[in-house]
């Protein structure tokens, strides 16, 4: 079994014991059943990550002793914030997941003209604390240091204001006016931080595919095959981070 | 909304009327209540598809008549078959989905040394059937016009032994021995068919891995973080076509 791993957000280069939550305490103690000096790392979420033991043998006294600061799995050259339309519950938790694993730096749930999800299924705070349990359960799952942040639901004229003067890149469907992605110049050069735009089930209205290739966006589709919402974010990020270099 | 595409495995290039399979006939009349002279499309399965317009206005009475062949969604340069070690139900029926949405010519369900779904859950006829309509599901809703075979569940050592002399590829965890993903080595030469192997949840077993690279397959691994068993297939088929060719 791999060795298990705890996300301490407070955690420092001078800490020698760290506490843990509650909730990996006892995942620990209770359901992986670790004794006092078995294995376990810790990670902040940021990039850095420890070796250490756990002490204490009880959900409620569990800690960890900190041994030393360990390499993190690497991370991609490239900062990409993958801006996503809002989907279902199921499928924007896969997003949320998946996207941590292949490596994003943010992610921000968006607002667009085709949305179809109810606006209470994402006005109250309840889903982004979801979502960034859901990032948080993906980076201890695929061995990643960093954990994305997930950015507040954003309307996309509002990103794409914002975003302005990033490498901005748009998954569109088949069809004209748009670089498929085996086309070198989509990834070439490689930028430091790009913007990567995935619209919701129903796709993007005409404005705003016009808006983001008037803001420079190049729009690139993902093969002649139309594909799912939330399989599009796995396929453009693996299929940039091939050509960047993972 | 798109135009409703309909399998029919028996249609040739003859047929001027097409009776509909009753289970698609009541989705076009009852759920999508088209009317006769409604654009319809059919393909075969095997890379035709023609348009046609529906005639009759009853699920029982429902038929199209053939207009014209039309030109089917691009198919990749490079035969794949994907061969994947099983998975819960949920998992299995993703991946066939995603695969089909990715341009598989053929899925190989696999027993492998670390398999986990008990026996019972795939022995009997019906996991197949299930995966077949799933096929079928996914290459209606993507666009393709073929739609990958789904082969009986084969052992490991079969398998290798069946696809001596092709070109293997077997997707291992980040570790030593690996190549990525992103060298272009993997890639090159572009072969005209290879045989992707990706393991169970529980991995690959040591004399697994060296058998197949006995049997000349490159151990590649996907990046820097470990996926999760139906998320490799979507990432390393996404590369593929990213450096052969979509």
């Amino acid at each position: 079994m791999s060795v298990p791993r705890v996300f301490v957000s407070t955690i420092t280069a001078n800490d020698r014991v760290v506490a843990l939550p509650v909730a990996d305490a006892h995942h620990l103690v209770r359901v992986l059943r670790l004794k006092a000096g078995d294995d376990v790392r810790v990670f902040d979420g940021r990039g850095h990550e420890w070796a250490g033991r756990l002490t204490g043998s009880s959900a409620s006294s569990a800690a960890v002793e900190i041994v030393n600061e360990i390499a993190p799995a690497e991370e991609p050259a490239v900062r990409v914030t993958l801006a996503v339309g809002l989907l279902g519950r199921d499928q924007m938790d896969a997003v949320i997941r998946d996207a941590t694993m292949l490596g994003v730096w943010a992610i921000v749930p968006m607002v667009t003209a085709r949305v179809s999800v109810p606006e209470r299924a994402w006005r109250s705070g309840g889903a982004i604390t979801r979502w960034r349990r859901v990032a948080v359960a993906s980076a201890k799952q695929c061995g990643r240091a960093v954990v994305p942040t997930v950015g507040a639901v954003t309307p996309f004229d509002t990103l794409l204001h914002l975003s302005a003067g990033s490498s901005l890149i748009m998954c569109v469907e088949p069809g004209p006016g748009a670089v498929s992605i085996g086309v070198p110049e989509v990834a070439t050069p490689r930028p430091t931080s790009a913007l990567v735009m995935v619209g919701p089930e129903g796709g993007w209205s005409s404005d705003e595919r016009r808006a983001a290739v008037a803001a420079g966006a190049t729009a690139v589709q993902l093969g002649p095959r139309i594909l799912r919402a939330e399989t599009a974010p796995i396929v453009i990020l693996t299929a940039l981070w091939t050509a960047w270099g993972w």
